[in-house]
This record gives C-alpha cells, sequence and structure tokens, in this order.
C-alpha cells in the first residue's frame, strides 16, 4: 500500500485524499432529502458506502449494513479485521485495474458523489470525550507561564498521561460557527480573593490536537492491555479544543476546566483510520521515555507515534485575503502516545465505547513557530503576533476563523485530514 | 396532591412509593422477554406505562409512545406540561374512586406487576455526566484537611458551583457491583516528587449526593436562564460517587479527578419528579446568600431546595446480619440548589440534552454524623468508625455494600427514592 498504489479517479499530488487514505465520515447530501450515511472519499468525491453495500458489493466480507447508519459507531465497534477488509475491498473497487466500478457509469454516477455536493456530519455519536494533556513541551510551557519553570510540570505528568472528561454534547463538526462564551472572569487576576464579575470571554484560544476515535470498546472493571491498545483504537481526527482562559484560571481548582472548555470542541469530519497511518509511523521527538520509566501498564514496546504535520492559520478581514499561518506542529510532539492513554482511562476499569473521542492534549514542539496555542505562541500576550502593519493578534478575535489542517507527506502522495475550521461570532451577555 | 389522596392499591404509610410519588423508571421482566419499557410505581407494584398506552388509556393526553421506549430520554425531553398531564391521568387511574382500572381485573393484571418480578434498568441513556461540589460543609471539610481551616474554601467556590465532567459511560444502576479500581498511588503521600507504584485503590470511598436529570435541553449557545432553569429539570435519583482516594490524590492536579472517579456512579433506579417534591420544598441549611451575592445570573428569587433525608449504610459479614447506618444528612445541605448548577452550566453556552446528569456533589451537614463520605466520617483515616468489638471502618473494605436511601416525610406517608446500593468487589490487578 505504498506510493504506488493508484485510482481511476483522479487525484492530485497535493490532494489529502488519494486511494492511500479513505478515511470515513457521514454526510448528507445537499440537494437531495436522502438520510446521512456512511462515506469515504477519494480525490475531490465523496464514496457512498451506502450505495456500495445496496448494490452488494461488500456482500461476501463482512455485514456492510452499518454503512447505511447516520453515525459510525457500529463499524467502529467491528473490530480491525472487519476494518482491514473494508479498505481492502475499497482499494481494489478504486484501482485502475478494477471495471466493476471504473466502467459502470451508471454505479458510479449513485457511488461517486462530487464533494460540493455534499454536507459532512459529525462522524460518530459521541458517548463519552475525554481530553488529554499529553504534549511535554506544552505542559512545560504552561506551567512556566503559571508556576514557574522551576516548577512547570505537575508532580504527576511524568508518571501518566493526565487527562480529564470533557463534554460530549458540544463536539461539533468542522464549519460549526463557535459563540464566544460568558462567565465569570476575575476582577483581579492577582488576587482571585476578590471574586470575579460576569461577562465575555477576553482570553478566547484554540488548542491544536488530535482526537482518536475508540473501536471497540471493554467490558465494564476490565481494562484494555497497552499491548491490546491498537486494536482498540479506530482513526484520527483534527481537534481543536477551544478554550477560555480567563474562565479557566478562576474556576479551575481544585476540579479541573469546566466552562472554559465546554461551550464548544471542534473536530474534522473525516476519521483517518491506523492502516491509512501506519506507514508513517515515527519516533516521538520524546525519543525515549526512560526518566522515569512508565509503571509497566503503561510501558509500551513499540512506544512510537505518526509523523502528521499540523498547522494553525487565522482568517479575518483585517488579516487579508489569505489566511495567516501561526503555527506549525507535528503529532511526534507527544510524550505520552494515544495507546497509553487509553490503557491509562482503563486502568480503573473504566468502560470505552464505539465513538468515544479521546483528544490528545495540545501538541506543541521544543520551537516558539510550534507551539499549539495563543497562549504559548503569544506568551500570555506579552508577545503579541505581528501580523502586518497595525494588525497583530495575542488571542482570538470576533469574526475570525481559525483553520487547522494536517497531513502525513509520502512519496508523491499525501495521507490528509482536510481542514477543521471554526469561526468566532460575538459573545451574546444576557 | 396531599395526604388525603388514596389509591386502590394498598400501600404502607412506611413506603416510598405512594400515588403521591409516582417516580418513572424503566424496567424488564425477570420471567418474560418482553422489551424493557417504562413504569412508575405505587407501594409493592410497578404501573407498566407501555401497557397502559397499549390500552389508549393516555390517547388524549400526549403522545405517550415515548413510555414503550428502554429508556425515559423521550418523554423527559416533552416537558412540564406534558409531565403534569402524565402525572395527573395516572393519580387519577389508580385513584380509590376511578374503577377503570380498579375493577378491570384483566387489564390490571398486565398493568400491575410484582416488583419482584422486575429487574430496574438504567433509566435513561446519559449523554454526558456532571458532578458538582456543592455543599458548604463538604468542601470546607475537604479542604480543611487538605488545605488547612484557613484556606479551606477555593477562591472560586463562593462565586460559583464548581463542577466537572464526569463519566457518563460507568454511571451504573443500583445493585451493579463495582470492582475495587487499580491505578497510581503515591510512594509518599507526604512527597509527590517519589512518584507512585501501580496497585489496588486502599482509600475507597462512597460520596453521598443526589442525583438531578435534565429534562428539555438548550440550544448550543443560549444559556438557560436561572429562572428557567426549573422546567428544564425532570427529576431527582440517589447517586453514590465512589471515589478512589489514593488514585486522586495524586492525579487531581491540575485537571481535577479521572480515574478516582471513572470506575462507577451509581444511581438508584425511579426518578421522582419535581411535581413529588414540591410539597417539600424547604430552605437551604444556609439560609440565605448573601456573603457574597452570587452574581445576577446565580441569583434565585426562590433559593430554595428540598428537606429530603438521606442515610448511607454499610452492610458486611463482619458487621452482622443488619446494615450498620453511618451517616444521616438532608438535601437542605446544598448552598449551590441544583437550578443555579444548571444555570453555571450553560452560562458558556454548552448544551443539555434531555437525560443528562447532575451529580449534587457530596452533601454533607455541619455535624459529624451528616458527613456525606468515609473521607470526612473518620477525618481521613484518623477516627475510625467502631462498629462493635473489634469491627471498625475507615474507608470501603471488600464485599462491604454501601446501601444509600432517601425520603420526604408527608403527613402519614413517605416520598422517597427507594435505595441506592452497590457492593465492591476485590481488585483485579494485571
Ligand atoms: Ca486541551
Ligand atoms: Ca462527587
Ligand atoms: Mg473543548
Ligand atoms: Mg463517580
Ligand atoms: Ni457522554
Amino acid at each position: 500500500m505504498g506510493g504506488d498504489m493508484e485510482s481511476f479517479v483522479e487525484v492530485d499530488a497535493a490532494s489529502h485524499f488519494p486511494v492511500q487514505n479513505l478515511p470515513y465520515g457521514v454526510f448528507s447530501s445537499k440537494n437531495a432529502d436522502a438520510k446521512a450515511r456512511v462515506g469515504t472519499r477519494i480525490g475531490d468525491f465523496v464514496v457512498d458506502l451506502a450505495a456500495l453495500h445496496e448494490a452488494g458489493l461488500f456482500e461476501d466480507a463482512f455485514d456492510s449494513s452499518c454503512f447505511t447508519h447516520d453515525c459510525l459507531n457500529a463499524f467502529m465497534g467491528m473490530g480491525r479485521s472487519v476494518w482491514t477488509q473494508a479498505r481492502k475491498r475499497l482499494q481494489q473497487l478504486l484501482s485502475k485495474d478494477e471495471p466493476k466500478l471504473r466502467d459502470d457509469a451508471d454505479l458510479r454516477a449513485r457511488v461517486l458523489i462530487p464533494v460540493s455536493d455534499v454536507e459532512m456530519q459529525l462522524p460518530a455519536k459521541i458517548g463519552d470525550y475525554t481530553d488529554f494533556y499529553a504534549s511535554r513541551q506544552h505542559a512545560t510551557n504552561v506551567g512556566t507561564m503559571f508556576r514557574g519553570k522551576e516548577n512547570a510540570l505537575p508532580a504527576a505528568w511524568m508518571h501518566m498521561p493526565i487527562g480529564y472528561h470533557g463534554r460530549a454534547s458540544t463536539v461539533v463538526k468542522s464549519g460549526t460557527a463557535v459563540r464566544r462564551p460568558c462567565g465569570q472572569v476575575q476582577k483581579d487576576p492577582a488576587d482571585p480573593k476578590q471574586g470575579s464579575v460576569y461577562g465575555a470571554c477576553k482570553l478566547l484560544d484554540f488548542e491544536l490536537e488530535m482526537g482518536v476515535f475508540v473501536g471497540p470498546g471493554n467490558k465494564l472493571g476490565s481494562p484494555i492491555k497497552i499491548e491490546d491498545a491498537e486494536d482498540h483504537i479506530f482513526g484520527f481526527v483534527l481537534l481543536n479544543d477551544w478554550s477560555a482562559r480567563d474562565i479557566q484560571k478562576f474556576e479551575y481548582v481544585p476540579l479541573g476546566p469546566f466552562g472554559a472548555k465546554n461551550f464548544a470542541s471542534s473536530i474534522s469530519p473525516w476519521v483517518v483510520t491506523t492502516d491509512a497511518l501506519k506507514p508513517f509511523t515515527a519516533k516521538t521527538s520524546a525519543g525515549e521515555q526512560n526518566d522515569p520509566e512508565p509503571l509497566p501498564y503503561l510501558r509500551e514496546p513499540g512506544y512510537s507515534t505518526y509523523d502528521i504535520r499540523l498547522e494553525v492559520a487565522i482568517q479575518a478581514e483585517d488579516i487579508g485575503p489569505e489566511p495567516f499561518r501561526v503555527c506549525e506542529s507535528n503529532y511526534r510532539h507527544m510524550y505520552w502516545t494515544h495507546r497509553q492513554q487509553l490503557a491509562h482511562h482503563t486502568v480503573t476499569g473504566c468502560e470505552m465505547r464505539p465513538g468515544d473521542l479521546l483528544g490528545s492534549g495540545t501538541i506543541s514542539g521544543d520551537e516558539e513557530g510550534s507551539f499549539g496555542s495563543m497562549l504559548e505562541i503569544c506568551w500570555k500576550g506579552t508577545k503579541p503576533i505581528q501580523i502586518k502593519d497595525g494588525v497583530e493578534r495575542k488571542f482570538i478575535k470576533d469574526d475570525d476563523t481559525v483553520i487547522m489542517t494536517g497531513w502525513c507527506e509520502g512519496e508523491g502522495y499525501r495521507v490528509g485530514f482536510g481542514e477543521c475550521t471554526g469561526k468566532i461570532l460575538p459573545a451574546q451577555p444576557q
């Protein structure tokens, strides 16, 4: 499954969606009232998998009626052998040497839908959403800003992937406009005892993250072992964990972030599978975990991640026609891997279900241009980004659109995630 | 709807389930393979609401097909006018003066099912579960133990109902056995820098809470105003927020409790409606909120709660045949009410959905016998409860069953919650 595979559907070399990718998503038609259903994507086409199912083209492989659902949960729950069968079958059907779809104009018309004719939906019904804090540089940056260099990392940080439960109801699809939240902000940030005022968040931020969709779950009380974790992971999306820094600052002691995070978290619509990412397996930028070595339940023989290039840009009227890039990072800048996150999440016996979402935590590299949030990029507002004469940013302004993208660079092709975008609407104080 | 209302079904004065209560739950039959469906309860009978629906007995009132579902979410979403209609119709059908059900032996046999023949299920598919920290005495106790008397309450505590997102997938029904979790516990509790060992939780605790089920939700970006909050609240259950104190201590800085809480939270099966609780409206034990006065979005003209008596007992072999009561508290010991919690939860625009669950936070009164967790009752293990010669408890032991109960005391009748129970099974370290 290298770069030599080719489809009869023409795909640009810069496209995120060659036949090597074949991510899964849920789409509906813009101009028809057919219900939402599962698709994959190749080049500028969505491949209607419900239509392929109805044409009997998966028939002998597995029960493909899951592709007629309006969410991927059932398919996610079917496990790796089914995922691999589905992928093989799709790569075969789309290959330039296979006439079945290539030469059947009628079938092609039903199955290949121009992306401009569809509206993407959330890929899954997310039972639970968890967010981690697993990039060492990010945790060090934030810790340094708020607690000083000496105490930057919390005591537990090197011992476990620290995470917290998030809000599943407000995970929204890319393109959803996000209302700037209101809440309580401190009167005097230096003195919490002075209390707070009600108002719109003034320090609105993005967090550049990857999201992992869980495949088959586990039974309550039965942890997922690190060596089995890979088989419980369906695939990845881009995730923007919108954060209201000023609301967070007042509320988060001692139980963690709440309103500062629960107003929205945006994800990209196409779930890129671990089969598609495998060729881009890479060492983390941490290299090894040996100081300290993790406890055995977190120890990975194949400690590794994926080389996924990540970028964030801001689009706004005062910036001009082109989005302005504010950060370039890479998923390699993870200290705790997604497998370690899953093992830690379930070590207590916590039940996972297909379609559960795990956020990686903000992904920051060790250079300034690679920090994954405005908080870090502008170092708490002390170093604004100069965009052009008279135009700068410290945090996100009203009507700004934040655009995240990510892809793996192959030889002559890319396996990518498309975009995760969200525009900030002005607050509506009560 | 006072104590004078009577049903043709005989109900003991000590029963939690007279005709004044009529809670909602989901049940399945032990000896038939009929699917799970919605019921209410009177005395020792479950009233099969799907059967009443099929008999056409709600016909003109509202669309009662929601009672054939295996969860209450649809009914919860229909709102107060439907809830009130359903309650009126049920009280009428069950009244001693109404012949329709009373005199129809055939219908009665289909509709009234002895509780011994049913198995109760979770009342709703819980989209999101949130836990608050809203009893002042509890927060003061915990703060005093861990930060000293002077700094007992976190800075934000008097300004907002502090809460955190919990784990929806592991909310389990009363009677579900709970496996003692494993995780990371500190080598030296006084020195987090020494790190941790993997092992079974040694400090397993309950937290006595009430759970609120949300009725109609709100649109993303549109907060629920405090004056409208009551209409978004369907009803209440007992909630045991199981807590692994030693796991919590190491993991919770800075993002809050995670594995310490996500292994299980138990709820009682019958959801008692706000209509049934209304006669028991009472001042909170805080009296007023005026130091400081809450911000306007949290200010309640009718600042009040319910007078719900709460008890926790432990049953175990070494204790003997009778459960031993370890605490008596009351829902009146809330500082932040459930309406304030809902208003605060949505002030950022967070979307609520029917069936979402809000935990009140541990409910502790100001006397020692009224503390709602073993942590407080035994003051961090320093004051074990002496149960009898040679038998004591500081925390919860393997094979202990924790039994919570709660009820409102009317004149000659009770409106109660039944029990929320859970037995702790020994850990299974990997
Ligand atoms: Ca985050
Ligand atoms: Ca709690
Ligand atoms: Mg978020
Ligand atoms: Mg819990
Ligand atoms: Ni959830």
